[in-house]
Formats: C-alpha cells, structure tokens, sequence
C-alpha cells in the first residue's frame, strides 16, 4: 500500500490530493487548496505553502510526493512566480522525508482521462467520478488528485511486474 | 546597529553574504557561497540552498535578509529554475524570522559602485576593497555582500534623517 500526496502548484491556488494505492484499487484519502491572498508579501506566501502542505503531510502522512514537470509559462514574470511557488512545494516534500517524482501534464491527464489532450474541465469531472465525490472539487486540487494518481499507476505497473529477487 | 545577510540566488551557486551597518559604518562578517552539483536531483539541491543558508542564519544571526529583484530571465526554463532556488532562499529567511527586502539590481550597482550600469567583475572588486578583502570573492557571493550593502545603506538613510517622536 503506498499513500500519495500530489500537488499543483501555483501562486494564488496550490491544490494538494492525497490518494492511496495497492497496485489495483485507489482510494481517496484528502484533497485541499491552499488560497494565497495577493495582498501578502511574496515571500508570506511562500512560507503559507510551506506550512499548510507540511501540516497535510504530517496529519496524512504520503510516502511520496507527485508533481506536474513544468516547462513553459505565459512569460518570464509567471514563470519565476510559478517557480517559487513549485520550489516552496518541494521543500516541503523533501523536509519531510518524501521521495518526488515528477511527471508530464500529458501523462497526468491520460492517468485520468484516458486520453493526453483532455481539456482542464474533464480532468475534474474524472477525478470526481473516479472517487465518487459529489461536490465539485476546485481545479486545483482536481489536477493535485489527477498527479497522485497518475504516480500511483505509473508505480504499480513498474512493481506489479516486477519478479522476485530479480528472476 | 543591523546585521543583514545578503542574498544571491541561483540553481548552481547562491552566494550570501553577512555584513553589519549602525547607519555610519559597515562591518564586514562573513560570506559563503552554497555550490549545488548538477548531478543531485533538484529537489535535493533547494534542500541544501534553505538547510545551508538556515545554518548560515542561525551562525550570525542577521536580523533582515535582502535580495535582488528579478524580472527577466534568458529563458522561461531558466526563470522556472531560478524562481525555485530563489523560493528555498526566501523561505530560510522567512522560515527564520528575518524581514525581507528587495532592491533592483541598479540600486544594487549603484550601492558599491557608485553607478548602475558597472559590470558584473567591478562589483567584486568594489566589495573586496570596501571590506579590505584580501582573496577573491567568488561572483555571487560578491553579489550578495553588496545587496546586503544596498539594503543597510538604504535601511540607515532613511532612519539617520527620521526625527524623533515624529517631530
């Protein structure tokens, strides 16, 4: 049984969902987001991050943490904030103890979507299917469950197959 | 009398560098550069930036951390890269209670070398020969040395002239 916490990153909404995997069932643990008030000092922000993902690792405690790889932005402006904020993310997956991994959006929406170029919307609307949750999850935490799951499949199927002592 | 601890982040080398001001003089204290292998994952390498500088914090204690603003980047990939180390930097600060300041790079040039558009090599040489440094100071924590020097020559100007009780 392995417990993942993925996360989406951002400087006004970092959503987190954590979500539990045997290698054939998936089961819903938590999701949330963390709302960054612009009127705060970058710097207060980050530590909000920080914080509140290590308060959601301590109380859930994931062995590992998933993340979106990241290579292009808007402009070079929301790339650095992006980048801030994605750092903040990590610190506190790494202070913790958890091992990262990062995946492709690409990779991410076929996990749940089934297919790679599935529109924002449809990522939420499979990821509340997917764990039967009624009430709408904010977009960022939906994207947050689609990556755990997407590492929790990509986890299984290396280990599912893998033989013992190496055979 | 304040300690401010200077900042210069990067992927590969974030410089900083301690320095004392009483609004008249200013104390030189110590300087470090955190020299991150490109071979280590990149979550390990801002482990290593906020551990680093929250030893570095915790050692001489500054009061205030400054930093250089940043808004461009050669690329969105390096700003992506520059934004994370840039986010471990302040969060050590943030993280240790220091206030945060951010000067442009202008103000920064203009502190030690007197105007804004000195190149990169004569900062370091200003910096040695204010402090009466006899070694070479690597690059960025060169840099840092002169943002902390920016920050408290900024700081003590505009307490030297504040009357008291608001008179």
């Amino acid at each position: 049984m392995v417990r993942a916490i993925g996360v989406d990153p951002g400087s006004r909404f970092t959503g987190f969902g954590i979500v539990e995997g045997d290698g054939f069932r998936l089961k819903y643990i938590h999701h949330g987001t963390i709302r960054l008030p612009a009127s705060r000092p970058f710097a207060e922000r980050l530590k909000m991050i920080f914080e509140q993902l290590g308060a959601a690792i301590g109380s859930y405690e994931p062995q590992c943490m998933a993340v979106e790889e990241v290579f292009f932005a808007k402009n070079v402006k929301s790339a650095l904030s992006l980048g801030q904020a994605r750092g903040a993310v990590l610190l506190a997956g790494i202070c913790a103890g958890l091992s990262i991994h990062e995946y492709s959006a690409l990779a991410v929406k076929q996990a749940v979507a089934g297919y790679g170029r599935a529109p924002k919307e449809q990522v939420g609307a499979m990821v509340q299917r997917l764990f039967r949750i009624d009430s709408e999850i904010e977009p960022n935490a939906a994207d947050a469950l689609a990556i755990a799951v997407c590492h929790l499949n990509t986890y299984s199927s290396k280990n599912r197959w893998k033989l013992p002592d190496g055979k």
